[in-house]
């Protein structure tokens, strides 16, 4: 049972953003800003950096629905994304991605962890300021969510289906989009 | 030396913000929520969470700005704020204050680690299930800010009374005002 009492029937971090819409709204566009917004980066590999922290910190919720966004960006490959979880630099997956997944492992250590070696790898398998800056930042952000999630002890479903379903939705119409659907007004007002 | 290229000039957080605006203003938007917007825990006890947090994660930018936000809301006491990052059990502070530090601590380590009787406890003093939900919150995104401050390897001046001058113009003015320094355009074109 949640530790505050949350709306009932909204699952993981939906039912925390529907009890505190104020912020929500800037946790929406931060996930707007990083993983579904134009990017070099691929909507797929951001998601895969989202979900293998997600695992790290051990967040039922948001390992498995960002695993189904994942895998619906990755022609439905569910498989990969267990790859990734369980062992990445085994995974068939870019090196770039792999040194990133490096850096966002250190990160979610605790951001004195990177170093520049780190840095230096994922620049010589082709990434730019732009990409280890997001990948740092969405390390932390889930650093950040998986915290909030576990930390209200929020309903969390153990029913994959259902977070199939809403992933593929999700990695369509985003995360702004998405949230109209349990904070009515809150989007539209902004 | 800052892993990547961050604008020179700027301390800490703000150097990646300017980097990267899209993501800079949601981070300032979800500060100004959860640390300034009026809230019926004071804002000199939201800002001795997000200290405590730094602290906790070791980041040395994040603790000595918000321990002096946090101080300049508490009538310039320091030395308070000292002793709640050195034991704050022992501190002059609110029975309330130290059981939803509790809470913050238990989310820092991770949100699992928050129980059912940390809850009740910062209940029976006094505590609404909306001051619960911020601590977490607090706690859990200054898991975010550190790591993010702390992964890029920003440039972090040890000079306390740089810090001081910037406190007392943070807790006075918020966060989404004071971004207008370093992020010209960002915040009115929203």
């Amino acid at each position: 049972m949640p530790h505050i009492k949350l709306p009932e029937g909204l699952q993981g971090i939906r039912s925390a953003m529907a009890f505190r819409p104020e912020t929500a709204k800037p946790l929406n566009e931060l996930a707007e800003a990083l993983l579904h917004a134009p990017n070099s980066l691929a909507q797929g590999d951001r998601e895969l950096i989202a979900t293998y922290v997600s695992s790290l910190n051990d967040c039922y919720f948001c390992q498995t629905v960002h695993g189904a966004i994942a895998a619906a960006c990755l022609s439905d490959d569910h498989d990969l994304v267990k790859r990734v979880k369980a062992d990445f630099l085994a995974a068939e997956i870019s090196d770039k991605l792999k040194a990133l997944l490096v850096i966002a492992a250190k990160v979610q250590k605790g951001g004195k962890h990177v170093t520049a070696a780190d840095v230096e790898a994922a620049r010589a398998h082709g990434a730019t300021d732009l990409e280890i800056h997001d990948t740092v930042l969405i390390s932390a952000a889930f650093c950040m969510y998986n915290r909030y999630v576990d930390g209200l002890d929020t309903w969390q479903p153990r029913d994959e289906a259902l977070y199939r379903e809403r992933g593929k939705k999700t990695a369509r119409d985003g995360y702004v989009s998405m949230s109209r659907e349990y904070l009515p007004g809150c989007v539209d007002k902004a």
